[in-house]
């Protein structure tokens, strides 16, 4: 079944009209007819069944029937990552999604080639991913932002663990090993990784924890998902198991 | 520095020629000279330094010079993988290649759409990212099978993880815990997941274990990947921290 992610309040026998762009998709691209269903969620009000009600030039109006599932809480799991080629950058984001990361936030580090990063298309992906993988959010895109002036505003209490390609980071199970659920975030470098200023900067913070990930050297995309991936299944929503469907 | 798969031996002081493409690749693409540096390794011998003596119209003639590193043990790990969609299928060579894997076989399963693989091309991705993360093997591309045959051959003393959207596996890391390092396979089904019929088969067999990756569906490459990575931390060469350098 189609699942979209609205803006829309959504309650029990209410209606809604979708914009442009959902219109066009369920009418045009998927040619839902009247009375068909879909699933909707806004991150706030859980799931809902719903039907088409009106397909028209203004927008397809919806019927929204009965909640499926509560809103309930999610991984509170950050994802910093220096903004690198258009297909890696946009993997990253639709993986990201997938993975439960409840904020993307693109990081320009010293050794960041790409200059700009373009927000819009990243959280449509992400929008698209969180659609198609069932979530009852979409994770929020954050403001790019230069690496320093991110660490400088860091709440002490959500451990950043970045991946240290200098040898010098702990195998990433050793230090998620004795960390309790809660906030957290990964950070990830660019090609290349991070430099000697950079790594001496994060040496001093409390709250950065350095991790490796094997003995190859992994592109920066792989490294946010295997990274990513490893957190979930040891300290994340992975060890709750699947969701009773 | 560039780094190169060849089938060749190689030993201190010797000297090879490298195929067409290869040398197409060092001589046009990279445009290196004589006398340029490269890394070289075949999966037998280790990592060598070398350098190009003579660049001729019937190939890059290579001198190699010493071993950089001994050929060590790597993990003893399978994917097998439902075949899908080219960009897609093709981001899980690249991703099997980075994190280790030893062996790649696609598999046909009920549910499996795609009826035929190029494993020439899914071949030359592994051996790609196999040159870029520093690995001194390159992943094996076995035959594609039905996953019935494969099961039928299957060695009892290689577990193997399969993801089970049905809700039945254990959460992966639970399944991992009382794992020692060793022989293991993962196995990932297309989109749409293992049909009742495999699924009972799977279940009757005392090598497979059912797991689950939490509560959100990821697509069968995501699946894959996130994995791969949580073996490799668990139980995988991951532990050992990276390599010294």
């Amino acid at each position: 079944m189609i699942r979209l992610f609205v803006p829309n309040d959504l309650s029990a026998e209410s209606g809604i009209v979708l914009d442009k762009d959902q219109s066009h998709y369920l009418a045009n691209v998927m040619r839902l007819k009247e009375g068909e269903a879909i699933a909707l969620f806004n991150g706030r009000d859980g799931e809902w069944t719903a039907s088409l009600q009106k397909v028209a030039k203004s927008g397809v109006a919806i019927h929204v029937h009965s909640q499926t599932r509560p809103q309930t809480p999610e991984p509170d799991l950050w994802l910093l990552a220096a903004p690198i080629k258009k297909d890696r950058v946009d993997l990253v984001a639709e993986k990201a999604a997938e993975l439960g990361v409840s904020r993307l936030w693109p990081v320009f580090t010293r050794r960041t080639v790409m200059s700009r990063v373009n927000t819009e298309r990243l959280a449509a992906n992400m929008v698209e991913a969180a659609e198609q993988c069932e979530r009852l959010t979409i994770p929020e895109m954050a403001e790019p932002a230069a690496l320093d002036k991110v660490l400088a505003g860091w709440d002490a209490e959500r451990p950043l663990l970045f991946l240290d390609e200098s040898g010098a980071g702990q195998p990433i199970a050793t230090a998620l090993a004795g960390m309790a659920p809660g906030k957290l975030a990964v950070l990830v470098g660019p090609e290349g990784g991070f430099d000697n200023t950079e790594r001496a900067l994060l040496a001093r913070l409390p709250f950065a924890v350095p991790i490796s990930l094997g003995p190859r050297i992994l592109r920066a995309e792989t490294a946010a998902i295997a990274a990513l991936s490893v957190v979930q299944a040891l300290v994340g929503d992975w060890k709750l198991g699947p969701r009773a469907s």
